[in-house]
């Protein structure tokens, strides 16, 4: 029997879902997946299965989940691992449309595990039935009032694929405080059947989804993932790939967490240098990522106009620059003279890239302003990158307000201007410019101004979308 | 003449300061450095002077430094750029030991500043006066009662040695939050007379200071460096240089900056192969590495024991490891097992390094540290990074205090291992957790336990230590 074609809505929409093993203890189940389900505010029928319940949670229980009456769109195997095949050929029978195993103790754990993982594989053989996992937190999908945990609601073009549980919840989570928010995301662990390439396949066509980030630590069939990625991009999706077990421990760890072979560092940079899709290296990069490829519009170049408070900053940001791929070129003559006429050189400013623009006491916001669209207009760089040090608005007998008003400034004019513009807002580091800084954050990302923690995390997520946007263009000719 | 040569305590310690260019505006002042100073708690002899004033900020204002009664110590410049030669002479004819030049508008700014330079070190060399600046903050000492801006007050055994004055309230801001305390620091700006050697030749002998951190564009004379590196570290103090200016761009932002001549970066590479001094890119990195070298005792070698929450995450920070030299050795099957017993692999754990224990309801924290003292004692690993997802805690049904509990025990027990361990503990992302982090995060500055932000910055910080103990070796056979 050939495996059953899912369509997205079974995945991420299921209309019923049956928990095999809920917990007949309710101040237990209350924190499992029962309560989880209920309190992300599942729409759909919720059916418990445990044998010595008959309510669980208030919701009628079922002894098993040939008994339930309905079609079940989607079962989660919360079991013993010895108990899982015998539940998957119920749920083939039953004509289950996916079964997420969450159950771990398969390959990942050596070769007892790896006989059972294989005891599975016959099934889904055998019977066609569709599984994610095992070893996994399964589907977060605000919009199908589906989740692994009490995560954000909020349902943005983000979707995420992750071989990672507890990192894909961090992700998303982090991901909310920065305005990237995950309308699709998906924990398979040890993808003994549905894996990267179906998940990517699914969200090629999904029109609400228009970013899509991976955590890969294996996948079975490369030349699927190949193929799916190059759908993604043409359908003019963005995908961001976090390709984690390529060092030699690496690969012993990601055998460790869900038994994935994770292939070659050279296969895996064909990979890269054939679908164009972005690298990145850490879960904060995918978000990093993701925010510059959500706020900020298409650089027409790698030049980088750097305007802010502190000359070492400055240097320090030019440097970063430059050894991430960007350019900061020297300003013109009559580029320098229109700073000049706003900033005081001998005051301590700098103005022939990067910029040091001073935060005096009045009008020091017209004058940082002023600074962006002169290069706005200068036609010498292709994007500006902007840092203000939060400690520096309080500490030379500034007023803390200063932060918040350049910020308002900036976010009221950023989309004015001809070219993408990129802060850089590092946590500040006393109680009243954490606060401050929070604000300032929240505020950023409302108003859709790409913001970064430092200037690594910025120059890095700006650099590898100069280059995928130089990619697709290539492709194009 | 010569230049007269400078004690520690000339700079660090003065017992009178001179402000020459005071405001006569007390409301301006107060914010000035009459102000500032007043409001650190400058406990010498303060004179403003102003020819406009009887009184600022209620104390005597001086119409001239040579009316001022007795010995001036240090002077603080405060003038206009056009100003500042005579005042230096003024200075040297009341024979001030140490002449902070806070004015900008020198050789940063082009011609006409470069030849202002040029009078003002002709004056030097003619007079013998010796000076910090121009174009800096000048000196930060809570011992001195000394500092530029309302910094923290904590005197501890870090100094900073910086050509950025913003870059240097971040920084002692930044340690500040991190445990890191500057009893000493420095803003140098264009160092047309005193430089990093001449501040790093003082803190070799001085007994209070054991790291010793330099942000540096250019210097004079490098071999003068050189052999001033050497002594420190030969001294038993640590050394931590970022070196800005070696990209092209970056040369010509430090020519903006603080007039200064970079070097190449062959030259540095030289200077860094010879000294031993550990090698930083950023503010934070140099926060980063004060924290390794305070909190860690010395690693054996290079092998990491991983332990933490999120199989995932265990995965990217072996990987990140292992691209930054260091070793996530397997475990032998001795000690799985150990590790199987306090930690269920069929659970979503692993064991064979990185190590994922859970956070179940009951003896988490027991399990937790019984994997650290199973690793510390395993002589398989020279040190452990483990990692705390704050999420985790909250998201799957658990209760925020399980957190600082985890944080509590691993405070108590760290110290009594044989090894060194390092946390990676990110900042939070929804509010519940980002109060239960920060708290998590004063109690490890509080006890002493080596926190970070994130992998790389744990484990760049960590490689550095190593590398660094191991040069030290090498040098004493």
């Amino acid at each position: 029997m050939g495996s059953r074609e899912l369509k997205l809505r079974d995945i991420f929409y299921p209309e019923s879902i049956a928990i095999i093993g809920a917990s007949s203890d309710d101040l237990k189940e209350k924190s499992g997946w029962t309560g989880t389900l209920l309190n992300f505010g599942y729409k759909g029928r919720l059916y418990p299965v445990n044998p010595k319940a008959t309510t669980i949670l208030g919701l009628k229980a079922y002894p098993s989940l040939k008994e339930i009456e309905g079609q079940v769109d989607y079962a989660i195997l919360n079991l013993a691992t010895t108990l899982v095949p015998k539940a998957l050929e119920d749920c083939a029978a039953k004509d289950v449309k996916v079964v997420h195993i969450f159950t771990s103790g398969f390959a990942e754990v050596g070769n007892e595990g790896k006989r059972l993982q294989e005891e599975i594989r016959s099934i889904i053989e055998r019977t066609g039935i569709r599984t994610i996992g095992p070893n996994c937190m399964g589907v977060h999908s605000p919009g199908g009032g589906v989740s692994f945990a009490n995560l954000p609601r909020e349902e943005g073009p983000a979707a995420l694929i992750s071989q990672t549980g507890a990192g894909a919840a961090r992700t998303i989570l982090y991901g909310n405080g920065r305005g990237i928010h995950f309308g699709k995301a998906i924990s398979y662990g040890n993808a003994v059947d549905l894996d990267s390439p179906d998940f990517l396949e699914m969200l090629a066509d999904d029109s609400k989804t228009r970013y899509i980030a991976l955590y890969i630590e294996g996948v079975k069939d490369g030349r699927r993932l190949l193929s799916a990625t190059q759908k993604c991009l043409k359908n003019g999706k963005m995908v961001v790939i976090l390709k984690a077990g390529l060092t030699e421990a690496g690969r012993e760890a990601a055998t460790s967490h869900t038994g994935a072979l994770a292939g070659s560092e050279q296969g895996w940079g064909a990979f890269f240098a054939q679908t164009g899709a972005i690298r990145v290296r850490t879960l904060e990069e995918i978000v990093d990522q993701l925010v510059a490829l959500q706020c900020m519009s298409r650089p027409g170049g790698r030049r980088v106009g750097i305007i802010g408070r502190g000359g070492g900053p400055g240097v320090i940001a030019t440097e970063i620059c430059e050894r991430l791929n960007l350019k900061v070129p020297p300003f013109s003559g009559t580029v320098r003279s229109q700073l000049e006429k706003i900033t005081t050189a001998s005051g301590g400013s700098m103005v022939r890239n990067p910029v040091e623009v001073g935060v005096g006491r009045i009008g020091a916001q017209q004058g940082y302003i002023e600074a962006f669209k002169i290069l706005a207009l200068s036609q010498e760089v292709d994007l500006i990158l902007t840092h203000l040090n939060p400690e520096a608005f309080i500490l030379y007998g500034g007023a803390p307000e200063w932060l918040n008003e350049s910020i308002g400034v900036l976010c009221q004019v950023f989309k004015t201007l001809s070219i993408p513009v990129a802060l850089v807002l590092p946590s500040g580091e006393t109680p009243e410019s954490r606060e401050i800084v929070q604000q300032a954050w929240a505020q950023c990302s409302k108003t859709g101004l790409a913001v970064f923690r430092s200037y690594e995390s910025a120059a890095t997520a700006i650099s590898n979308l100069v280059t995928c946007y130089e990619w697709r263009t290539e492709e194009d000719h």
